[in-house]
């Protein structure tokens, strides 16, 4: 006699209906190989008694079974497994009753992206968390982009509109921009040579699966955003680190590899350069776009940080200049708005914008076309414009009020140097003082930290006066109590 | 006598205002060679005079330069551009005048992606589209979302929450997920065996990178969803085709491959195969997974289409049974909400997950948690639910009629099978009529079309009952023409 009190584990406080949970028992069961082809079922009058409940329930279960091939019915006569079930190694009951779950490894072999599998389970957000640069996303006009998005959603144009051409962008997001980047950084491009991504990341990945490959080589800065170090590994591409100084990369020890070996990619960070906030200076960029005419390498320019100036105006872009159409430009706007709203664009000529998008269907088909079409109406509304107004207003006088409270409390221990634009401050700890004394924990919490340069990102955008104070007087208490 | 007139062209329509303008032409002069290191430049006043505008808005012009290290300002005496200036060759004037634009193409070597370049610029929408399975965004609940979007936006402990963990999802929508993937589809697995995705198609992306390369071999259904065939091709991988029948991907030609050939992945989507959208027997379902623990082959299970049963309850997936934790089991809420909203999930052993997340961080950092989270909200609140039976009910409905305006007006053109569930129906053409005759134009679009089958997938979800019969009479009348 089959124990199907056993097989069966009705559970009626749960949202799947009892007749659901009696058909995936028993077909878990003959899964399983607890019930084999042939094998003959208890009548529903009979299961129904076994398990405590309405006969009604155990002829719906059974009806479903039959539908899906898993039994066999004569009505009035016989219940039985289906005879087109393969045969299985029976199993013991005890093993059918616990279920399958997802709790095992993967044993079959799969690439590795990530060395240290070690598994934060945290979820507890400090009381305190230094980020490494994001704007307050208090002060973003997401009531009037979500305005924009709620009605796009309703109108049967504004749908169609919105799931058009999306892997590359809609088109009403890319004609904005072409104005909207003309006038705010003077590049020239048509719409078709914009491709919207979701965020900076993305386009810098993008870029990299198509420029390198494992016999590739890519100049980088020394430091560097680390995550672009880990996406240009990841193509098998060889990494020479050159050193960034004051000025930003050294294009000096650029023109010294160029001489000795093939480059065909060169990553910059021109604004607020991550993580140590310098801008490159104009006589490098110069050199830089001379260096990639002579020896045919691509720039990769991530001006991810172009919108916030304090003290004077944003460099143009190298992609604003005379640079042959090797120079691809990543912008976003996550910056701007939220980083969560993941959204950014890559400027390049069209051959490698068609390329990129085909890539990009690949990926993840397209971006959310109804945000696309309200960033755009933003844009032509000129609350964005607004917005920056407002955001750099407030992130100038973070910067100072922080400057001002690290004078005051942190001057013994640290140094830096004040950036004039951007979101953070890349500060330095003294000699005798050491990183490794920010553990983070349940109350506190520095999202970027460079334990080879002693120095951290103070993120001062997303923090208002009163947040600022308490951060910088939790770092002194450590600091001073050791 | 530098031809300043022409250096500069003036909009005094463009928002840029025109300080900055005279900045940038100036800039752009010398980063083209036509103003080189040293040369003097005019005076503000004379300067102004031949631009025909006011004397401070040179200076404002000068002064940005200067602090931008372009021109050295020495004040009442003189203006030259900076010593510091690398030399370049020198341009025409001709060349300078004329900006600096995207629209050459990159010249430098980069992989490419797809072979037909050809770039469809058309952003005319037909009014007849039939799509190849969408959902109607008409009816979902986009309003309950952005409601809970929008307030998690304006609230502190909300953005942190949103802004935790969206590489791998919100803590808040896997742990809802662990609950909703038990009760609607008997999957036992925890928050750690789930990764967020930007639909479907992310999930393949991942897996296919971490599971494939240059040396694997993977089965695939022949016909199959020719994304994901590009995406395995991407990876260099071998593909191999496997017939698809009435009861799905045939297994026992599974079978005969494995015996002859290491195979390290077999791809199936056993709800409503697309293109074809035949659901995968239950005897096939327990022959693959009896393969696949005989051969070491991972199952990767694209079951985007799980949630429209119109007649049965759906099988429960691969992913529910005795699998040793080899399927990878793909999901997507793209086809409830909106194909825009890209969202979808994958479920796999914790070790996959890991690496899976690891390399989506490097693609684009992560989702938006906003997103995620009102997504979690929705779930808990049961509106979720309830909107799918309210779709359900309207898909089931709209197939009805969709069957029956083809038995009524295509009879003698076409055949078919109607489906369970899903949202499209695969129609062949008979012999003697031919795909050809349904050109694209700026009236029609049919967005899934099969050359080699004759047949196309007719997307009744997203079109009401006066859409349907529009399009079903367009499509006789072309039929009925020729």
């Amino acid at each position: 006699m089959i124990p199907f009190e056993h097989i069966i584990t009705l559970d009626k406080t749960s949202k799947t209906p009892i007749y659901r949970q009696i058909a995936i028992g028993i077909s878990t069961a003959i899964r399983e190989g607890s019930l084999n082809a042939g094998m003959l079922l208890p009548g529903s009058r009979e299961l129904a008694k076994t398990l405590h409940v309405h006969r009604k329930t155990v002829i719906a279960a059974y009806d479903e079974l039959q539908a899906q091939d898993w039994i066999s019915v004569v009505p009035r006569k016989q219940v039985t497994v289906s005879e087109r079930i393969p045969l299985l190694k029976p199993q013991s009951w005890e093993k059918t009753t616990s279920q399958t779950g997802y709790h095992n490894t993967l044993e079959l072999p799969f690439r590795q992206i990530i060395e240290n599998t070690e598994y934060d389970t945290t979820t507890k957000i400090p009381d305190i968390t230094i980020d490494d640069g994001y704007p307050d996303v208090r002060l973003s006009p997401i009531a009037a982009l979500l305005k924009t998005y709620r009605s796009n959603t309703s109108r049967k144009y504004a749908i169609k509109t919105a799931n058009t051409g999306t892997a590359q962008g809609t088109p009403k997001l890319r004609e904005t921009l072409v104005t909207y980047l003309s006038e705010t950084r003077g590049l020239n491009c048509t719409a078709d040579n914009i491709l919207i991504t979701h965020g900076a990341q993305m386009s810098i990945y993008l870029a990299a699966q198509l420029l390198l490959d494992s016999d590739a080589r890519i100049i980088v800065g020394q430091p560097n955003y680390p995550v672009a170090d880990q996406v240009f590994q990841q193509t098998g591409a060889q990494l020479l680190k050159v050193n960034v100084d004051a000025n930003g990369i050294d294009t000096d020890a650029i023109e010294l590899i160029c001489r000795k070996k093939k480059i065909n990619a060169v990553y910059v960070v021109p604004h607020h350069h991550y993580p140590t906030t310098v801008t490159l200076s104009v006589e490098r960029r110069m050199k830089l776009l001379e260096l990639s005419k002579q020896y045919f390498f691509t720039i990769i320019e991530d001006d991810y940080d172009y919108d916030y100036h304090y003290t004077s105006s944003p460099y143009l872009p190298l992609a604003s200049s005379g640079h042959n159409g090797n120079v691809i430009y990543i912008g976003s706007f996550s910056k701007i708005l939220d980083p969560s709203l993941r959204m950014g664009f890559m400027i390049a000529p069209q051959n490698f914008i068609v390329q990129c998008t085909a890539l990009r269907k690949l990926i993840d088909v397209g971006g959310d076309g109804y945000m696309q079409n309200a960033l755009a109406t933003l844009i032509q509304d000129g609350e964005l414009k607004r917005h920056l107004k407002k955001a750099k207003k407030c992130y100038h006088q973070r910067r100072d009020f922080l400057d001002a409270l690290l004078q005051e409390h942190l001057n013994p221990y640290i140094s830096y140097t004040l950036p004039s634009g951007g979101m953070a401050i890349w500060i330095r700890l003294c000699e005798g003082y050491s990183l490794s004394r920010f553990k983070t924990s349940d109350y506190f919490h520095i999202a970027r930290m460079d334990s080879e340069q002693n120095a951290f990102r103070f993120g001062f955008a997303s923090l208002n006066e009163t947040e600022l104070t308490e951060a910088v007087l939790y770092l002194k208490s450590i600091l001073h109590n050791t």
